[in-house]
């Protein structure tokens, strides 16, 4: 597994606190082009985003995935109705003739069609792709209209909470190999959290719209959450203090077991179902040895419509500055759940296939990963070029054309510069600032003695070799480095 | 550089001859479900995409680019001059409140935008991303309104066609790498083509409209692009057949030699600028010993308003069955050419950037190895899993979730039955159906003796080993094999 560079404790306190600011002014500055909310990955962004994706899909391809890919847009009437408050945020397409087109918003419904379309009853397919949302002008809070999304799902009918084990597991694995810290991953269960608003009084049709306020939790006090569903959504205020005793409980299996025993809860079936799965669950999670990182959250609630099971958030936490201060949540970097109806939507008859997934906020990691290379000052090389091919002579383009050829021909990463009479120092500076390790230099002399320089740009050291010797002498010392 | 497999002679003219025919029913079916005109990639055609992909994308970083990523759409004012009579193929975002939005339809427009945003003078770039055109009901031709561009491009003032000359090579290395048989890139320049059009009597303000009908001559007879150019862009009959004497003519150096004495495209000041380029660029490309490849083609067009200079396109060649046939045209698989004027535009002061590169057409190189893979029976596994960890034995969950969480904590790609009692027999079968090489086998009687057996799916021996040492024992079968 490729390593990322660990970051002392000290400079990850500075850096979390960093990212509960707004970013700073050139991430703003990158955006600035871009009104529409996008923007560009430049080549130093590139190398750190492919780095971080080959951790994400080693590991989706360790637990037997297989990759899948789906068309950026979908029809407009498959992505409408599984997105609850969030539907507005779809972006459409202009009607041109045919049928109407939405860009997808995820890469869940895409992958519930694509198994119903071709009557699939069980896959384990991860995705990376865009995605795309007009959320308003959160761009200053680092959110972006155009994001990349990692996803992992088995679908098929399985015994219960084992594939739920295993996406658990993933989100251990990913974010423990990226080094980012400490993390934990709140898990709920959507039964438990219906059981609960029936079991506080909340009326069937106002569960969707109290389970959106609940899902802001993470972002507002509980007395704001509380005043929405109130003020806005009509609820009674005692039904919503109800809720709020069980909202406010985090634990372990330990908690699990307790619900079990509360008077109320333990008389509503869903609740049950939930609580028993969560139970076996956790039995799991610990054959997999990961239960430190589990927390059972009642207030997690994940906003989409679609869960119908076990729903899993991960958080970074923030390395305390001092001892007796709490871990601060940083924001979520995964999250999914059990969506066992989904399929079936897009099934003619109506048939169901059970599906569990996970979805790697990459995006947030990109962010804190650059942030972190950039403390650590660590310089990325945007190409990997192994070799230039410099001439001190004017007038000498062919013989260098000719070396070049022979260095592409074997498989050598090189360059040169596209000029007649280049000047030798400024080739060497070019060498020393682009990071590439070798130097081939040709000259009349050397062409003359049939031989080539290698020069190492680390040491400064010339060698004269043979000029037939060169690509064998090259990928000696390649193969070394 | 992988190598993807050759094909006999035969049987790449039985395949060449089905790519000039509609694609087969599978392919059809395949789209029946996107009316939209876009399609799903199937796990196993994922495998054969990242395959190709990774030849492109390493002789890309084996000539020193770096990488880039893009936007999916860009501001709709950003693309609409730049495409010609293919700017009705562009898709608009729906106006839903701010900025009025478009899809790429290619990746060159974006890579200028974000050259002259950034107000970089040079930058060597490669791009791997998706495109869109709304072309009409071309799916039956195999022509999607979804699909994967990679482009290579330098940008820079540099001295003349030394990057154009590394552009026609990276092709050569491509094409020769994915194996795709014989090929020939043809090469013209659009200042020769203005200058025939200028000798020829062609009105200036005609020239663009020419110029499109010129480049269906790959697909037309050379009387249907006349009757166009006669009847429906309004040219005099004697001037098109002026056109007709000059577009039919292609062949090496000795064709510049032989324009250079032309009576009357000798007078023609671009004309000569252009010769004067080709044969230099022949120079290049004979040191880089490719000149076998290139073929000097003054049909050759171009559909893209933005060339400025030299433009190339790659054909594959079909093997003839009979040696006295002549080895036919089944389609571009590669294109580009020099673009001076492109950034400037989207400059505020108008600041030139000169830039050349190129586009491999990966969809027909999916289609073409996917069909030879086919041909040639060849089992694509979606998947790369190593190791199946199977029980013989029911309710023995706990002992196989231990295990295999080992063996993915040590890197191990493996995967397990998400049943608490899955029937040994079909473990197997699913190994042989899906090429997983080992199975790891625990029951009761393993144990109790503190073993494990590890079982070869192609040999079907099975040697027990201590249950400590199954990682180290994994490790050594996968590292020789």
């Amino acid at each position: 597994m490729p390593q990322l560079g660990l970051l002392p404790k000290r400079a990850w306190a500075a850096l979390f606190s960093q990212l509960l600011r707004p970013p700073p002014s050139a991430c703003t500055q990158a955006v600035r082009g871009h009104s529409q909310g996008t923007r560009d990955f430049s080549p130093q962004q590139m190398v750190v985003r492919e780095k971080i994706l080959d951790v994400v899909v080693s590991c989706f391809k360790r637990h037997g995935a297989q990759g899948l890919d789906t068309p950026a847009f979908e029809l407009k009437e498959m992505l409408t109705e599984n997105y609850g408050e969030n539907s507005g945020l779809i972006y459409d397409l202009k009607d041109q003739g045919g049928e109407l087109l939405s860009l997808r918003y995820d890469l869940t419904v895409p992958f519930a069609r694509y198994l119903a379309m071709n009557k699939l009853k069980k896959m384990k397919r991860y995705h990376v792709g865009k995605v795309w949302r007009r959320e308003s002008p959160a761009i200053v809070q680092g959110r972006y209209r155009e994001f990349c999304q990692c996803d992992f799902d088995i679908a098929g009918q399985f015994d219960p909470m084992i594939p739920d084990a295993e996406c658990l597991k993933i989100i251990c694995e990913i974010l423990s190999g990226l080094q980012l810290g400490n993390f934990l991953i709140k898990v709920n269960d959507r039964r438990i959290i219906d059981g609960v608003f029936a079991v506080c009084g909340v009326p069937e049709s106002k569960f969707r719209v109290i389970c959106s306020s609940i899902d802001k939790l993470d972002k507002m006090p509980w007395t704001d959450v509380r005043h929405e569903m109130v003020t806005k959504k009509g609820l009674a205020p005692e039904v919503a203090d109800r809720i709020g005793d069980y909202v406010q409980c985090h634990g372990g299996v330990s908690l699990v077991e307790q619900l079990f025993q509360d008077p109320r809860l333990s008389q509503n079936k869903q609740a049950l179902e939930g609580l028993r799965d969560l139970k076996l669950l956790f039995e799991y999670l610990t054959l997999f040895g990961i239960t430190d990182k589990i927390s059972f959250d009642l207030s997690l609630a994940r906003g989409l419509d679609y869960y119908t099971g076990v729903i899993y958030e991960a958080v970074l936490l923030q390395t305390p500055a001092q001892a007796e201060e709490e871990p601060l949540n940083v924001g979520s970097v995964a999250a999914g759940g059990r969506y066992d109806e989904l399929v079936a939507m897009f099934d003619p008859k109506g048939h169901k296939v059970p599906c569990v997934g996970l979805s790697i906020g990459v995006e947030r990691i990109f962010y804190i990963v650059e942030q972190r290379m950039k403390a650590l000052g660590e310089k990325i090389r945007a190409t990997e070029t192994q070799v230039f091919v410099a001439t001190p002579q004017k007038n000498f383009l062919q013989e260098r054309l000719k070396l070049i050829a022979e260095l592409w021909d074997a498989g050598i990463k090189a360059e040169m510069p596209y000029k007649n009479n280049p000047k030798l120092l400024s080739q060497l500076h070019y060498c020393e600032n682009t990071g590439i390790p070798l130097v081939v230099i040709i000259g009349e002399q050397e062409l003359k003695e049939g031989v080539v320089k290698i020069r190492s740009v680390a040491s400064r050291g010339e060698v004269a070799v043979k000029r037939e010797d060169l690509v064998t002498e090259i990928q000696k010392r390649l193969s070394e480095s």
